[in-house]
């Protein structure tokens, strides 16, 4: 059997910084294991912690010259902006009330931008992001990465080939234990920023995971909230931000649906699902187990279609490394966004026509914004007694 | 090994009467299967259709006496309170609208009544229903028969034992797809009946299972329900009633969860589940693996306790029929609640006292009742725009 | 939706009487569920056990009349031979090496025989039961039960249709755990009889469950095994016979495959399983999760096809009592055995013509035979350093 | 929570060729995916391909210099060795029959070898391989690479540690589909030189795949194969070599088990396992859900171990880059090799202690000689009708 195992041998890397992500960090981690599996990225300039120290060692260990390693990140933006060899882009992976303004100070030094989730912590923020990136004619790709996983693109494909008929229910789901203990209020780092409503936004549990839930459905879907009914809530005494989430959602073209997110699940590490109901067929989808798409016609058996197996077309096939049953997994869904974003940013770049139909596998700020609208949207129907609040996020 | 296979040796069997489930019919037949395995059960009398030609030949062909193949309900009961060998108990299992006044008809002859979900299609119903068992001093049986389930009763005795620590969130769903198509226009008969706001109530989709992951989740938390915001709706143009449901619920004691229920699910049978999130621990239970209970304490790897097998303790161990991994299924389950029905009025009419606990694991009249209010309750929030509206329904 | 629950509501039920079985006994108790769940059987004689206190004790429980509570099994098949409404059949559910005994008497009486597994522990007593039955003309079924379950006999009738092309292999085992430690050298007493060379016969592993494993594959298979290659031992210290048993099988027409069994394995309680691998297709089926049949056609994903659903078809749906998910498990799969049984004896004394195909999915005394003639053979290869051995049987 | 997401910081990277693995080549893809990971080493220099226009061509792809382009491996391990920046290592990725002939010549040029399974066709030139290795003084690593897998890893540390009592019995099998149809004799590239005995061996399956879960067994289980009983076969007509092979193998220390290896079975694209049961505890691993290591203690209920969960421990903790269910996969694991394999040939040339224990996680050219000597011995016991074989190698 002959596999597409491309391994990225194109030699012309972007050059790209990072802001966040030094020693202790977790998620910066992953985004340069991320960008290093295709060999299309190369990290040359950081301003990888508010503390000088710790960035000065954190770029070193990264091979980061030490000309390109800076302290502050309005530093980078205006140095890197002068370099001739200066970055193209920059990976933000700080604590999300930091998103906007350093996004801000790229944009405006003419830097495209690759952020982690959420946008932002406020819609104001996301809407001049959304307006400045128009205005700047700027690429900015938000990593909410479960969008790299081969069987989320082929279920998006399915579904816009109208594989399932009228979308008539969509249940997204993202639970997790690791807040069962009030961890956050004995200084574990991670946690407690989390939890922190100046660093996370309003709702904890929705911006660190309920995003990833409802972006997910959107994506795979093709739709976008209408309106949304909440019930949020705090499981942990004296937790400052709520940890569990349910919500009623509808969905505009018709479809209604389920969406919970919760960080005090024993038994849940990382149980991000989604599934949904068609007139014709459903698919269903699992964070813990991303090989698998399970899809059943009416009146057909279920079948369960494998990455890179007799049932994996298209964009899955595009996007395989390995042959089926090799698993890939977490990084290469992330490796996927970031080889995505090296060709649509160098394509930008370049002037050049990107592939047909690349874009539209990968978030973009207005993606982002919806997302905090959605989470807004949540806040305030829960305030509001559960009232259906509306949820709807387009740009102008 | 030794296993408790006790296969229901006694021999003086309670003497019970149908109402309903002649030829063609599908519950009645279920629930002959269930009161036949374990032999504690006569069926010696029967109104089995409302057909008098059904009925008798239907009656023939279970081994009923010709002059105890009744043509009415009504003459049946009186003619089997007056007889010195008549019936104990009578089972109901026509639709859902004439379900109070058979129960009525019998109660007032002083027959004990074993029903079927739901109890009734109206409170009024329900609460006169509940009104005259305690009058009458009779027992009232509704046949939730998913409290049957060995691991199901398991799961109830470990939140009991406080297992799970505080109850945090509680999710229960019963999704189906044989309403996908619109058969129920078509004539389909069982279709046909379960549609009409005339015989189902005012809800379809929550009356005819949505009751069962309803008290499924009451049953294995051991809460009921304090207010629920509905979102319902119909999936297939032209169909009479709702086929689909989705629930944000508060439950008594603080904890909150979501209810799905739906019929119109490509790629779901009899998808039943529950999963119930505690400060301690987490347990999932599914209808199409009933034999298996998850368990995941805070801290340790989730287990997956099998019927029979090391994990499986208490009232689990008591219905047990077979060993492990010998797989009981839903005839069993029923079969159980069938065996606690027999004793349980067998030992009132005898005046004996009750194997202590036995009765916890019955569901009887008032938990009927809690699943109509539950119904109406969401039927009220669906039309007041998913306010949240009083769902809980105490005896007085 | 309607479904095919027929209850068995034929009246004229068939006279068995039981060999074995009395207090404290597993198995028999099983042959009665399975019995009584479709009434078309009835228990009306005994003899229980070979204590006669335990025997009148077992038959009083059961509802059989004193008069044919018998504490000898010679005396029974006389006495019931004299009766003219005496037993039709014996069901005989006594240890291994009373089955060819008892069998001789009551075929020698002109009672029809269902025997549990194996047929004998010896050979000898295997022909002469096949010679025997075949003189008298008698009816002979051996509860090789997992041959009842609806998806095994869909898997059968998939193989004979030609859905798999040829065979290539086939795999099967039947793993369990309850030898893991010594308990026949404590006295625990079904592993007591089960580990004696003199009432188990020469393999415990392979008489026990071995034998379920073999009649599984060539069920399913419709093969017969040419020759098997043999690794026999014993796990634990002092056990008198083998306790693990590692086959390679070739078969009859060119397929070639292996087969497990052990009874010291942690974290399987019954984990029978068989797997065929054809030049098309392959089928699997576990007795864990007997509702479900995994069919993988070459070039397509694998589907789970689920009794009474979409995939469920022919000799499977006849013999569903539910619908799909609403699961059936070892007792409905024993009671289609059962319910076959009576309709084949009772034909075969009407001198009725039975439903054609109806006999082709009940094992035989051929089909006990040729468990009995793998047995030995596998230990003859064992004996001679895994020799490949002849292991066919064929009725002269 | 403080996830271990080192991502390989240290920059001075293990500079090694590749031989093999040019344009349309499967597994020289994979290896460089896993190598680029982690980022510890540098490929510069390559003979990709035995056609020189497309070993430049796939050479300038990867951005090797073209003057370390070499079209011929004896010039590259002359060139290489001469220069002060030479490789300090070789990728052997070619067909199976040149493993030994580039070994050979490297190994004497005084570069150390990463080498893909088999280590070679026949016993002499593994016997030769391992004296050479030995005589050299060099490092031979033969990329095993499901020994990689975090949860194999730690599987083998628990039977180190004892938890699974005395080994008792070990099941290992890898089963694929891809050649159920004749594609050798229709010439796709990768199933005619596999099938092809002047370029695999004496067996396909067995060198193929077999030897991975040989391996997988003995690494897991830490233990040599003694005997070994086999059943070869050729299951589509016309193939040169075998396509299925069915082992009882006998391990020293008296475990004994089967091994399964098919090519030919539909609905197993790679479907690797490997199941050991002890005295108190049995392991089950398998590579299409690889974070996953179910582990069932005798008398308790069997529990799921998760990468990086709460069960996970050891060497499972230090070479887990995500957090548990973030799913890691087979370039993963093929990346901790690499991993371990820089680190081991550095602290080689260097002269610098290895971390204790590390070495024993990775597969050396012993290992590589001992599957082999497997594959070797299984041969003559099919060609012997199935007479046990020894199967040890030890190094002397």
């Amino acid at each position: 059997m002959v596999y597409a195992t491309a391994d990225g041998s194109e030699r012309d890397r972007l050059r790209v910084g990072m802001v966040g992500g030094g020693r202790g960090a977790f998620i910066g981690a992953v985004h340069r294991l991320a960008m290093r599996l295709n060999d299309r990225i190369a990290l040359v300039a950081g301003a990888l912690s508010s503390d000088p120290v710790n960035a000065t060692a954190s770029a070193a260990e990264l091979g980061i010259a030490p000309d390109r390693a800076y302290a502050d990140y309005r530093a980078m933006a205006s140095a890197e902006a002068a370099r001739p060899d200066g970055i193209e882009a920059v990976v933000i992976v700080t604590p999300n009330h930091l998103h906007a303004p350093i996004a801000t100070a790229f944009l405006e030094a003419g830097i495209d931008i690759i952020c982690d989730k959420p946008l932002s912590t406020t819609m104001a923020e996301a809407e001049a992001l959304v307006a400045l990136t128009a205005a700047r004619k700027r690429k900015f790709i938000v990593t909410l990465n479960n969008t790299g996983y081969a069987m989320v693109r082929q279920a998006r494909e399915m579904v816009a080939a109208g594989e399932l008929g009228e979308i008539v229910a969509i249940h997204a789901a993202y639970i997790q234990d690791w807040l069962t203990l009030p961890i956050d209020a004995e200084g574990q780092k991670q946690a407690e920023w989390r939890t922190d409503p100046s660093r996370a936004g309003e709702s904890a549990v929705l911006a660190d995971i309920g995003v990833h839930a409802f972006n997910l459905a959107a994506f795979i879907s093709g739709r976008q909230a209408e309106s949304v009914s909440a019930d949020l809530f705090t499981a942990v005494p004296g937790r400052r931000l709520d940890d569990n989430a349910h919500l009623l959602v509808r969905w505009v073209d018709g479809a209604r649906g389920t969406l919970i997110a919760s960080q005090t699940s024993p038994g849940h590490y990382n149980d991000l699902s989604v599934r949904i109901h068609g007139s014709k067929a459903s698919l269903e989808w699992r964070g813990t187990a991303p090989e698998e798409l399970r899809h059943a016609r009416y009146g057909e058996e279920a079948r369960t279609i494998i990455r890179g197996g007799f049932g994996s077309a298209g964009e899955a096939q595009r996007v395989s490394r390995m042959p089926a049953a090799h698993p890939e997994g977490y990084i290469e869904a992330f490796a996927n966004l970031y080889r995505d974003a090296a060709e649509i940013i160098r394509a930008h770049r370049d002037e050049v026509e990107l592939a047909a139909g690349r874009a539209a596998f990968v978030p973009d700020v207005v993606d982002g914004a919806r997302g905090v609208k959605f989470v807004a949207a949540a806040v305030a129907s829960a305030k509001n007694g559960g009232a259906w609040t509306p949820a709807a996020f387009d740009q102008t």
